[in-house]
């Protein structure tokens, strides 16, 4: 039959459906739900756009599930033609790194698996990154628990400009594998902290995808939320009341 | 209050709240409803990433819309973090190349306005480019309707990558203006054609974002749809029936 979908602001029950979009109506998005995170995941880089999680001091408590054994998998969810492989991260040189990590999910056997799919890797250099720098940033959010109520996070790739010799201002990153895969040329991280007292605190970081000596400040990695916002192309935590800094 | 988010494969009503989107859910999309042509534009890219349209002689044929003097104009329905803007355009090299191209809505001056929001404008080389070659491509696809009963068509810009010297592959693209909107690579048209007895066909081409001397064949263009839903990142005129070829 044909797509639901209707004329106006936004497709609403009750008109007709639209004759120009008889014959499909393209979906960029890909919306997965997941028992731990949210993600939009990019069919184009074969990535996620954004993946958004929820830690809290009581849910890092539980101790169950066990990250041994679990295994990556291609995530089914997405068409064949915009799938990221199992084999596009083999011998690429790169980490599947999660962008919800593994470990904010010992609470749970089910939510652990769940930051498995590929659709929640990204091509990250490993050493020097994905397994130092990065994951240092990773600790830190989650001790970010400790002496606060909730912490919103949101993680995902930028594929920033930069100048060339002409001059000029381009976007450059590699893409891998048989699927060509991008290679992210930065992350971001964006964490909402709500202190004890309800009040909250925006902090925000953008790393590059390369060896970062260990003895760089994550403080210096700190980028303004807009800026973020801007590279990535959406909207972050949008819905916090304008009285808190939307700032580094 | 609550963003209106709810858990599930895709949101529900009747569920709770979701608690990780606790403070906003970040909105890739940004679908514009226009008078003659419906779009998804690309808030990293700040150009389309899709715009289909429908043609058919009985409105080609009529001759209100007058182009003399409509004037290029910002899209004010996207937050200004997201818009491309007329000083980006200006002094840039490229032209202001309609996605949907004002010739196609002669029939109407409303529909013809709405092709010059620059959400509509991708940076197109002018003169071998737009001025010729893609613009005999938008004439080749209007005159479908003089022996069809309907012509669906799909347009946008591409970002496909190459092999640089170090034998990786690479997609590499300019961002110009002091918004950084994207010069595509290349330009896709897709165009779904109805027979008087209602038989489809589809004819699908890309073309690069560069002078293309006049005597090259538009059907040198010619490219396999999967080929292009991969590139762009969406699946295009996916409720065609299975029996109609999705080729070349
Ligand atoms: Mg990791
Ligand atoms: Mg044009």
């Amino acid at each position: 039959g044909l797509p639901q979908v209707y004329a106006g602001e936004a497709p609403k029950q009750g008109l007709p459906p639209l004759q120009v979009m008889r014959y499909g109506f393209p979906d960029m998005g890909s919306i997965k739900y997941r028992e731990g995170y949210i993600m939009s995941y990019d069919r184009r880089n074969k990535t996620a756009n954004w993946v958004c999680e929820h830690l809290n001091a009581e849910r890092l408590a539980v101790q169950e599930a066990k990250r041994d054994g679990m295994a990556f998998k291609e995530d089914d969810t997405d068409p064949e033609l915009f799938r990221a492989r199992l084999a596009d991260y083999r011998g690429s040189g790169y980490d599947r790194g999660h962008m919800a990590p593994a470990g904010n999910y010992k609470w749970s056997t089910k939510a652990m698996e769940d930051t498995f799919y590929l659709s929640n890797m990204s091509m990250q250099v490993g050493k020097g990154f994905n397994r130092d720098k990065w994951e240092e940033l990773e600790s830190y959010v989650r001790s970010l628990t400790k002496t606060n109520r909730n912490v919103y996070v949101c993680t995902g790739p930028l594929y920033l400009p930069r100048q060339e010799a002409d001059g000029n201002m381009y976007v450059r990153y590699k893409v891998v594998g048989p699927s060509q895969v991008a290679v992210p040329t930065h992350f971001f991280k964006v964490a909402v902290v709500e202190a004890p007292n309800g009040n909250l605190t925006i902090q925000s970081w953008v790393l590059p995808n390369e060896v970062i000596p260990n003895d760089t400040p994550l403080t210096s990695f700190k980028r303004p939320l807009a800026e973020i916002e801007r590279r990535a192309g959406f909207l972050l935590y949008n819905s916090i009341p304008d009285k808190y800094t939307r700032g580094v």
